[in-house]
């Protein structure tokens, strides 16, 4: 008997069902907002993720030299892959790029709650559109897609922020702009919840605020709970500030438009960790606090194209993680039920196995969906039942030899365990989906 | 600017569009059966593959150390992680266990014409049933499969073979049953059509049969050409040879009452190359004989469950390979257009993106499939129009500044230019989705 690898997971037809109903409301809504899907590959040369990211990267990837000597990694994020893609494409297409994609991804970590080595997430980014309505377009389409699933303004939030606020406040504050880690800031801000007061204020003095300075850059941040308050930033900032408040507003104002507006709240405190992000970013939280992390993110990040060899390419994109969503769907009571559905099992008695058949065939014929099972194990009546009954068939249709010499189908509903007979000719008809309740 | 891996490659939305409706086809056919989605592993322990097919697996894997210590290697298969997965549950199952997934897997090794290093599959499978009518299932919903993609029995056959019939006629034929290695002379069968004539006799004469024998029993397997002829191997063979004629009998029919014996040949020289194989076995080939290698196969392999520390569970399946399926759906014409396809772009002008915003929305909620654009690039009239056409938009609905003082959207039909006006509160109707046929 062989075991799995700690941190990944298998995926049986309970759980999967559940987790397949999720995945076609994420895609579902990205779909119906024009995200056109792709595909990439698991593996990709390991100096990718190095040149992005430095050498201490590669301590959490599943990082190996392939038989042909390359060094590749299995890949821990979809971002680079995307922005490999573009590049390769280049002009060839038409903007703006819209994509989508569910798949895993691996990174070596410590494995937690909602944390594992294998992890699904769905990545949703627009390609070469800088307006403020493509950042709002990606809101939206996380907005619906945590509606569709049930979830409503009462669960979720989105916390939106902007690199830019946070890098020039930072370096209009500070005695020396020149001596300002602008990234290093900024990642102190991602971590203010995560650590005690010292540690954030002793990071940010080493990303080159003074103690004091550090204080007061905090409480302008933290101050900050409406768009209103946006203006003693602006006030507090230099020229960079003003303009990437100006582009907070309009996104807030894009997403209010494209109905997503009533998720958002301005939140300076949050900054996303990557260092690729530009502009606005974004993290969706457990409205209750239940959830204490982030349940994803998103934002923008304007110079990666580029930086991959590309023509300047502006990107906006938002990547739900499977896993911490699923937290959120459970607190909120609606993730969905892990169980088989069948709607149909055809239960054939004595030598009736080609009526029964085709009566099978007949059936999943009635729609795309349907789910129609029948005895492939010789089995007695009463086994049949049982296999139907684990299976939660809806409608058990009876072809008895009896029943066919007069010329009958049984229809059993499984829920009431009634049952009634139906001519043959009668079942199934033309459309719809027959059950029980329709012959009495 | 980076490059893929070879062998890897990139699905851009054209191409992945066509790639989802074959997906699409082959799950719908197998969840209409009741076969269940399940999720595995990219990664499992490299022993469970060498332990299954010897060290010399190694070689075509995916194999490294992961920061644990552990060798794991990319899954090249997924038998073994179902068997896996079938052995941990054990008796919580109920029978038959029905599963399917689709995703990629991975082999380091030459690329050609319809195979990768990463390929991609659709498992389907049947755990718990040694009865004719598992196997038939599994023929059936791929045949299904098929079918649901256009094709005909013009196009495909199913080769069915046995290989019970080959190993006991083997031993049945050898002067020393004993000195047979069986499963080399499958694997001898399975290279008849790859190697020339010489070379085939020389492996069977390796697998323990003299040559003149290896002649007689390449005469038997290749004289069947129908069920009839099976006769004549059943009395050359033992009564295990007589059985396993008896169950290819019993399986054909079954597959007759489902519906896929139309599709169905007997053919003795098909073998299938993997040891684990135990009884029915089959191959799909295009008919036209133009995608001259198998293009998916499958069978039974009743014995791996126990070698992996389960319960003997008799188990039988199929793997369509989504490169070599689609050779043969190109070959007969009905590989899906790959190319985008839009229901709406609403074309904002002037100072209207909320209204614009608000009917896109209102169009999406017609349906789970429709796909609604807008412009998120703040674009003039003539290039959001170029970019509706450039995403194959079937109908644009300006939505202007004068049109909504009068109370009015425009339609355009993107196919012929014509256009009307349509008063806003007649537009979206209650249902369906609206195209400009509808208001001339």
């Amino acid at each position: 008997m062989y075991d799995g690898l700690k941190g990944f997971r298998d995926f049986y037809p309970g759980e999967q069902s559940a987790r397949r109903e999720v995945t076609d409301a994420i895609e579902g809504a990205a779909s119906r907002h024009g995200f056109r899907e792709i595909a990439t590959p698991a593996l990709e040369r390991t100096e990718m993720y190095v040149d992005k990211s430095g050498e201490e990267i590669v301590e959490e990837l599943y990082a190996f030299d392939d038989k042909g000597g390359r060094g590749v990694s299995m890949t821990p994020e979809l971002t680079p892959t995307v922005a490999r893609m573009v590049v390769a494409k280049g002009q060839e297409l038409s903007k703006p790029i819209k994509w989508m994609s569910t798949r895993p991804f691996w990174r070596y970590e410590q494995v937690q709650q909602g944390r594992f080595r294998e992890f699904y997430q769905t990545n949703i980014d627009v390609f070469g559109s800088s307006a403020p309505e493509a950042d709002a377009e990606v809101l939206a389409v996380a907005a619906d897609a945590l509606t569709d699933l049930g979830l409503t303004g009462d669960d979720f939030e989105f916390r939106v922020s902007h690199r830019d606020i946070l890098g020039g406040l930072v370096r209009s504050l500070a005695a020396d702009p020149d001596a300002v880690d602008t990234a290093a800031a900024i990642r102190a801000v991602d971590k203010r919840a995560k650590v005690d007061d010292a540690e954030y204020v002793g990071l940010l003095s080493d990303a080159g605020l003074a103690r004091d300075t550090a204080r007061d850059f905090d409480d302008l941040i933290s101050d900050v709970e409406t768009v209103a308050d946006l203006d003693a930033v602006a006030e507090a900032g230099d020229e960079s500030v003003e303009a990437a408040v100006e582009n907070l507003r309009n996104v807030l104002a894009a997403a209010d438009d494209f109905g997503a507006g009533e998720f958002c709240e301005v939140s300076l405190t949050t900054a996303r960790g990557l260092d690729y992000y530009t502009g606005v970013v974004f993290e969706c939280f457990d409205s209750t606090g239940e959830v204490s992390r982030s349940v994803f993110g998103g934002g923008r990040y304007d110079d990666l194209i580029e930086s991959f060899g590309g023509q300047p390419t502006p990107a906006v994109g938002v990547a739900p993680g499977h896993a911490t969503l699923k937290l959120l769907c459970q607190r909120a009571g609606v993730w969905p039920d892990e169980e088989l559905s069948t709607d149909y099992y055809v239960l054939s008695v004595g030598d009736t196995r080609s009526e029964a058949a085709a009566l099978a065939s007949d059936l999943r014929a009635l729609g795309d969906d349907v789910v129609v099972e029948q005895d492939i194990s010789g089995r007695s009546f009463g086994a049949q039942l049982g296999y139907a009954d684990s299976i939660n068939a809806e409608t058990v249709v009876v072809v008895g030899e009896r029943d066919l010499e007069n010329g009958e189908y049984t229809v059993k509903d499984m829920e009431s365990g009634d049952e009634t007979t139906v001519p043959v000719e009668e079942f199934p008809p033309e459309d719809g989906l027959p059950t029980y309740e329709d012959y009495v």
